[in-house]
């Protein structure tokens, strides 16, 4: 193989499942993200072009799955309802970021380790 | 978030790609590693429900994307053709499986890190 392979990169995924199902991924953080900046599930998902049942379905499943309230609705109120997160929700991303920011780098020095010059 | 989790188990997959096409991964692994086990390509395709020209077509793809030959075709012969993995090929897979067992490792060990007990 050539040397330097100066275009290859090498990509990385995580997700969390519970019992072989998906329970929390870079899907259900965009939602989740877009909840915390809208303050409105509904919003949310128009952002993310969901429909508010899809959107509402994946917000129960993880919540299910993972045992916890994520999201917290504030129902009426001056401007109507809104959205808000949960500490466990804001927990989750922050962990899950720095997971996933960690692994990033590791990924990227033991492929540079592995392939740097040659096949 | 209730203590312990004990189903939540993180999932990682990694891959390769030049010029933001996928170059390799998990389903041209399996092609090699099938090619290298059967001799054959079109055995390989038919163990993984491939068709023939998808399976070569994969090939082409990782061969042009790398720049180097992976599979090569023994023509003819007292059995018919066949086809064998180049050491190029071998060290792909290599590097790819250390690549992917490093990171599981670390990826285990910081997801109990951070997800140990609670959110």
């Amino acid at each position: 193989m050539q040397k330097g392979h100066s275009g290859l990169k090498v990509k990385s995924k995580i997700w969390l499942e519970i019992g072989g199902e998906p329970a929390f991924g870079n899907g259900r953080r965009r939602l989740l993200e877009a909840i915390e900046s809208y303050g409105s599930i509904s919003q949310a998902a128009r952002a993310l072009h969901l429909s508010y049942r899809k959107a509402w379905s994946h917000i129960q499943a993880m919540e299910e799955r993972l045992g916890t309230r994520l999201v917290e609705r504030r129902i009426g109120g001056k401007h109507g309802g809104g959205a808000t997160l949960t500490r466990d929700a804001r927990r989750l991303l922050e962990k899950f970021d720095k997971l996933e920011d960690g692994l990033a780098k590791i990924v990227d020095r033991k492929f540079t380790a592995l392939f740097s010059r040659t096949l």
